[in-house]
């Protein structure tokens, strides 16, 4: 294997962990740090290393790095910046296969002092091929291992999923992790790249786009130093695996402030959208919508063209759906004759029985409905369906109902929902769903939107 | 008091209330009003009418309404619509003074007869001065007597608050409903207009004008038949309560849609909106959009300038919330002299002291963050703060401490926060913030386009 991406490779799924700065004062991140991986149920060994502790929350800890009695996969260091050199000379002296140096003060202060350190731990790192992760990083989640290496316990609380989350910003990662657990969204792996001393978007993309447990690589970008790199390995991908960024720094303030956050030059927001568009990224524009495309875009086919169908038990949700829908590009379809035909008998003659279709007055006929979505699901003039079920006492087994439908037809379009209801009405139904490739959104204009965002990916990869 | 208005206040603050169609069987929308009647705890007294049971869920039940021994100030009627007329006319005959009319099958329906019976019973309302909400409408809620007049008992979740919610969809009455109990908005009134017979727009928002327990005017819109009345009212109440809205119907199919849903004439989208703009009505442009500033309403007072100041516990949500703020007319801008050099003062040469502000690196020092918050509280270069804070295990305490000195100082500028955990950790914390306040939005850009909506409101009104 290349030695870096055995490094890479080393960091993510380690079978031994040292904490160089564990502590178990809750005032330090070394304390937060430990309780990460113990708390995370990280499978391997854990080795904390302080020379003023014998044991730091039950397990024994050691003086120097030279004292642990077992070769170590990665390291996660939190120890003040100039102290950082002599432990990356260490960790190399011990074969360490990775870093996550989760220490802040190099590159993005304003004393010159910070960029000449990150430039010597830059210099030696590279030297013998070891990759760390950050500095200035709150550290990177394995959810599948699973592995916490993060000062953050509360990641682990995040469920086990497909897309992997790679971000400048720790505060965009802790966003994101805590999001994802209101929308019930799984990740594969959550990082944060920090200063990328050597390992940046390009690397940490190129190594994900190998990965067997990502299936969605979404990014949060602030600047890029090497973008050429990133188009390189986007385009290489560009069959592979899907890939969708969020980008700041489109006003004047935001961009300036992050050439200041992250020590890099960041700048030209609109060369910077069109070039990773070309390079096949899916550009959205905020963290809700990086959550709910980066969601469809792991569990749904893509739709084959523009025209929807607005399927709603109300109407109103369904005309929400509607407006975003065209405003953004797509299509609210007429139906075949064969399929307007069979909704017309369907139906009784109460409102909206064309595309939109207003599915109120058959609340009390399952047969209707269910009836209605196969045929739409069938229907050669529709590529996409959004169906929206706002929950009344009335009709609280129509989700069942077709979610029991939904999962029987094989369907090769994708279907987005926004069924709502308080807490625990539909829980088990949307999970149901989710887990089979059907998702569900907080609000109809959500799922428009997501679908609008599908509907852009696919247009990038023709 | 004019007997429009006493209807009116007799359908939301009822004594007595007459369910015309109660049923025990849960087919039928009858036993749903019963049990959002019985379930919501409403403290008057109830009427069941049923002409084939003796009682239903345990209360004594009367074969007709003019068999009811009491005075009826509200009936809400569930029976067919053909059955409709003669109730409306034993209601009359009763003295009730007003109705609630769930019963579809009115003007939206494609045939003709629905539009006539509309029409006959508006006609019979009219001449003895009943109103009438609906037909075809979900039903009222008020959350603060309590009276949940509706076929959806879950309504009751909801929290008491300020918003007046009136909607031309029932569809989107109970989705807001459902995102109000995830984002902990409470609500006054909920109302379901229906096909609004002989109560449209106008005469609901004059009534909630001069209701004590509205504070904000929230309205979800398709079309409207009496355009100029609405425009009058909010023009009479230009420098009263906060009116805003979220009309659908932007786009072809949509606005098309309306036309069938509410039987009304919609079109013409773009001259609408300018028009309730002009009479001071904001304008929002989805579900999320609508509760969100609704809410900051509320609670908020209203900024006196665009100049904003973005503090944030990590750089990329500050960011974020940056480019939503400059992309939409607000600009992120210099501190006084004095404040930008007691941040100076406070924060370590790391990063970003500027405005946006990236409190990172105080993180451990709480008298730091604390001192910068106060300092651009009262600096008169800053119209209006957004404070952006995401949860990890180091930063736990900084919420209650910013609660504390926020609630502490008195201000007269608005705060928007986007404090982010994992639930149950700053919940406490939010919601004192909130009850002061002081709203909290999930993600930093919902803080900044919420702030963006009161920056827009403020200048509708000058």
């Amino acid at each position: 294997m290349e030695r870096g991406l055995e490094s890479m490779e080393a960091i993510f799924n380690p079978g031994s962990v040292a904490v160089i700065g564990a502590s178990d004062n809750p005032g330090k991140l070394g304390s937060h740090v430990m309780r990460s991986l113990i708390e995370g149920r990280f499978p391997g060994r854990i080795y904390p290393v302080n020379p003023g502790k014998n044991e730091i929350l039950g397990i024994k800890t050691y003086p120097s790095l030279s004292e642990v009695p077992d070769a170590i996969d990665l390291s996660i260091v939190v120890l003040p910046a100039e102290q950082v050199p002599k432990i990356i000379k260490e960790c190399q002296n011990k074969n360490v296969k990775g870093i996550v140096l989760i220490t802040a003060g190099f590159k993005e202060i304003e004393d010159k002092r910070g960029e000449i350190l990150q430039r010597e731990i830059m210099e030696l790192a590279n030297q013998s091929g070891i990759k760390i992760i950050g500095p200035n990083t709150f550290g990177i989640v394995n959810l599948h291992l699973p592995l916490n290496a993060s000062f953050t316990p509360e990641f682990s609380l995040v469920e086990k999923g497909g897309i992997s989350f790679v971000s400048q910003s720790g505060g965009m990662s802790h966003l994101m992790g805590f999001l994802s657990l209101q929308n019930k969204v799984g990740f594969s792996k959550i990082i944060g790249l920090g200063n990328r001393c050597n390992v940046d978007f390009a690397e940490m993309v190129e190594f994900l786009t190998k990965d067997s447990q990502t299936r969605v690589i979404a990014m949060y970008i602030e600047g890029i130093d090497q973008p050429k790199r990133l188009m390189e390995v986007a385009r290489e991908n560009s069959r592979g695996k899907p890939m969708l960024a969020y980008k700041v720094g489109r006003s004047f303030t935001s961009d300036k402030a992050s050439q200041f956050h992250t020590g890099s030059l960041a700048g030209k927001h609109a060369i910077y959208e069109g070039a990773l568009k070309q390079a096949g990224i899916l550009m959205v524009e905020s963290s809700e919508d990086l959550l709910d495309a980066a969601k469809a875009l792991t569990l749904c086919p893509l739709p084959n063209g523009n025209r929807v169908a607005v399927l709603s038990g109300q109407a109103g949700p369904g005309m929400a759906a509607c407006d975003i829908c065209e405003m953004e590009g797509l299509a609210v379809h007429p139906f075949s004759a064969k399929t307007q035909k069979r909704v017309e008998q369907l139906l009784p003659p109460l409102a909206i029985r064309t595309n939109p279709v207003d599915m109120g007055p058959a609340w009390y006929d399952s047969e209707a409905i269910k009836g209605i979505v196969q045929t739409v699901l069938q229907d050669e003039n529709i590529d996409a369906i959004i169906l929206c079920i706002m929950f009344a006492s009335a009709n609280r087994s129509a989700v069942g109902m077709l979610a029991d439908l939904l999962l029987e037809k094989r369907r090769n379009k994708p279907v987005l929902c926004c069924f709502s209801a308080p807490a625990g009405i539909w829980d088990d139904e949307i999970r149901r769903l989710e887990e089979s490739g059907i998702p569900n959104y907080p609000t109809p204009e959500r799922a428009a939107k997501t679908l609008v965002n599908l509907f852009r990916f696919k247009k990038l990869r023709n």
